[in-house]
Order: structure tokens, then C-alpha cells, then sequence
């Protein structure tokens, strides 16, 4: 049992991989959730999801029994509608149609900067290349991406996620994108600002190493990773760059190890 | 002029860009091309077209005006058909429908590598994760790509090459693509090999500063660079990386600059 388990008093999950799979909830993840409000720690979740809305993302995860509301999921488009406000920027949206109504009331004529999001079967041939005209027309235009992941699981294997896309853009536009999502620390940083802990007390659980635990480790958090979702023994249990401070089996018995710790505080406290 | 030019027996010429954008010739290219050979200079077109099979870009080229013959076309994917052949490999074809006459008689069954070209439209989702899969699954598939050009100039504008989708599986399935054709040495090589000429005796001429012009130079060509085509200014006249042997507005200046060579080495000869 690792000695920093007993400060944690927040928990940021990843959605896909740790909670479920495609539409399936990972066995004990359901009831894992539960524990770790049941014993009074902070739980948001904090995902790259940007094939749905918040909302829909909500209902699919209520439809396989978790328990949660809109404003605990922390995902990248929100963040994104903020910062396109902040900038009045106006972007081309290579996204997913199902994650458009997040950015109802966004000025998206005369487009001067990109936006990538995962788009599965929409990132078509004419969509990416519209996307790298604008890019190399309009000098300076920013790219931005709602993620870097190499792939996610679904229940029929693996999938490209929107990093292979994104490298894809900036390698014919030569310009460099900015993440928004995981493993941006300012994404991080909004999600830890809401739980109001302190960076210390926060551990991040995901299946993505570099996203995920490298992501939340530069931030400062904790980075447990899990077994589950698109874990891969031989690419993920020593990976040459990032260093979980856990790897567990899945959720449940990463909440196990919390709750030991949570325990053993409550103990040595009595003392 | 420099004073090599003076060796110069044998002139690569691209095609795309220099000889002709989209399905129109370059001015003054049509004649350029004639009086190299009319100087007794040994020609070749030299290639990263993936889009049509060499007979198909052959009839182009004469339906503008070219003389030429379909042996003078030096293009990826032949080369890639033999090196199949080589190491008995079994090809994932990512490529356009057009171009696969080339591929007759390459056994595709189980395929256990990938071969990406040029397919413009028919980079699909679904195309491109297929590839991935076959990467992610079977461990030490070959990723081969016949160019890793960043974009090309057609009619209506620059449009993403084959490079970026090779980037986005080399993102995504961690494996390194092995380019088959230009920039590779062996793909200019073969074309060498076939001018029956000293490396020091030939000069490549293209729009792609970095395949074209960076490729000839490290295989030991001088390297031409045209301000036709693809060119853009403020990226291509003063690269960070790569600095041509010579750059001229167009082939025709090209091709008078060679011949003033031509013309000074025969003066030189005569005294």
C-alpha cells in the first residue's frame, strides 16, 4: 500500500475503458462508483469523450446504473465553447455530429481556426482537407484538438481516436495543435478546481498511460492505471515513458486500494 | 551558372507540378521536355503519383502534348510490387481503385502488411482503421507507403498527400512506415540504374522541396527546385533544411539553364 493513498480525498475517472466498454459497464465499476461516495470522497468524470454531449453521455451511463448528474462530467467540448469565446475565434468543426448541440450560439462563419474531435466515420477525405486549406490559407490560424489518444476500445476491438487525425493535420499543414482535453493540465485544472482539494488529494483512474496517468501526473495528480478497456500487457505495464503509481486490475480494485488507505487513515487518526 | 551543370547527361523530372497541374501543361513545359531531349540528354519522369496505374498517366501526358513512353515512368507502385514479390508479403492495399491494375497477381488474402497510397477520397474511417487493426494485431506487419509527400497542387488548390495518412497510422499503430518511392534512395536508384549514367551526370527537377529536391540530394543528384506547382515562397525559397541546388521559375528556365551548360561545355570542348 502505497503511503500517499492516505491523503487522497478525490477521485477524477475516465469514462470509457475504466467505467464501461462500448455500452457494456465494466463488471464492479457500477458498484465501485458507489463505494467511493458512500465513504465521502469527491468523485468527477473526466473524459475525452467527444462523440455525444455531456447529456447523452449522462443517459447512457444512467441507462447501465451509475449514478451521477451532468455537471460531475468534465469533457473537452464545454472547455473548448469557453475558449472559443474567450478568443472570439470562429471554427471549422471536424467533430462528430452528435456533439454539435455543445456548440449552439458559436459563430461558425468565415471560419479562422480548426477544431478536431474524434468523428469516427465523418472524418472523411473532403472534411479533412478543408480543414488543411483553411490551415495553410489563413496564416496563423490556430488547430485545436479535443484530444491526442492513439485508440480506444469498443466491443468489436480497437479504434483510431482523433490523435492519429490530428497528426495527420499537422503533418500536411505543418502547424502544430493545442490540446484541449486530457492530457492538457488546464483541462485538469478545471475539473480539479471544481472538486476544490487540493492537487495533492486527487487521483486520476484511466486506461490511456500517456492521456490519462502522464497526463495527470505532469498536473501533479496521482495516475493509477487500469487493466481494463484498451490496456495492452506488453505496450502498457512498462512503458518506457510514463510510470503509473498504480496499476490495478479494474476500478474495483482500484477503489479496494483507496478505501484501504481511507481505512488505515481512519485507524492511525483513532491512534 | 554553377558549374556542374556542365556534367548534366540525364534530367528526372517529376511530373505533378512540373510537367503539368491537375490535367493542364505548365507553359513552355510541353517544349522544355522536347529539347532535352533534342540536346541528346537522357530523360525520365520520376514520380510519386499513386492515383493511376503508369499507363493511365502516360495517356494524360500524350493527350496534352508529351512525348514519351510508359517504360521512361518511373512510379511507386511497380516498385512496390516487386518488393512484395521479394518477401512474399501479402498486402492490405490502402490505395485508389485506380492505380490497382499495378497490383494483379499480388496475393491479398490474409494480408500481413499494409500498403498506403495516395487514395484521396476513399480515406475512409473505416478504410484507415482496418489498416490500424491489422497493425495493432499482428505484431511486426511492415506499414509501407508509396510517398510521404505533405500535399500536392490540383486545379482548385493544395490537397493533402498521402503523408498525412501515413502519419495518422504511424500515430495511432506506434509502427514506422518504410516510404516506396520518392524520397527513398532506392526508388531513385532505380531510375538511375535504368539512365545507365554516374550519379554526378544527373539532375532531378520537382516541386517538392523536401521528396524531390531533399530525396535527389541525399542519394547524390543535384536537385532542382521549380517555382511551379506546389511551390509556395515563403515556406519553399529559404527552407530551414533543405537548400537547392538551384530554384528557377519553371521548367522551361530549368531546362535553359541546362542547356547553356550544355552549350558552354561544348565551347570549352571545342578550344
Amino acid at each position: 500500500m502505497p503511503s500517499w493513498i492516505r491523503c487522497i480525498r478525490g477521485v477524477m475517472l475516465d469514462i470509457s475503458g475504466v467505467l464501461k466498454n462500448g455500452d457494456v459497464a465494466i463488471s464492479g465499476s457500477v458498484e465501485a462508483v458507489k463505494r467511493l461516495r458512500d465513504a465521502g470522497l469527491t468523485v468527477r468524470f473526466v473524459t475525452n469523450e467527444t462523440q455525444l454531449t455531456r447529456r447523452m453521455l449522462l443517459e447512457k451511463l444512467l441507462n447501465i446504473g451509475f449514478q451521477l448528474t451532468e455537471n460531475e462530467i468534465f469533457s473537452p467540448a464545454p472547455v473548448m465553447v469557453n475558449l472559443l469565446n474567450e478568443k472570439t475565434l470562429r471554427p471549422m468543426l471536424l467533430v462528430h455530429p452528435k456533439v454539435l448541440p455543445e456548440f449552439i450560439g458559436i459563430d461558425q462563419s468565415s471560419p479562422n481556426c480548426v477544431v478536431i474531435g474524434d468523428a469516427v466515420d465523418f472524418f472523411t477525405y473532403e472534411r479533412l482537407n478543408d480543414a488543411f486549406k483553411l490551415l495553410m490559407t489563413q496564416k496563423g490560424a490556430p488547430l485545436f484538438t479535443l484530444g491526442r489518444g492513439r485508440y480506444y476500445k469498443e466491443e468489436d476491438g480497437l479504434c483510431m481516436d482523433v490523435g492519429g487525425f490530428t497528426a495527420a493535420l499537422e503533418y500536411a499543414s505543418g502547424v502544430q495543435a493545442e490540446v484541449v482535453g486530457k492530457p492538457a493540465k488546464t483541462f485538469f485544472a478545471t475539473a480539479l478546481n471544481d472538486m476544490g482539494l487540493d492537487v495533492s488529494e486527487v487521483l486520476m483512474v484511466g486506461d490511456d498511460i500517456v492521456s490519462d496517468v502522464g497526463g495527470a501526473q505532469k498536473f501533479g495528480l496521482k495516475g493509477v492505471l487500469v487493466r481494463t478497456g484498451k490496456f495492452i500487457p506488453e505496450k502498457d505495464e512498462n512503458h518506457p515513458i510514463v510510470k503509473p503509481d498504480a496499476i490495478v486490475d479494474d476500478l474495483a480494485q482500484g477503489v479496494d486500494m483507496i478505501l484501504s488507505g481511507q481505512a488505515e487513515e481512519k485507524i492511525s487518526g483513532n491512534i
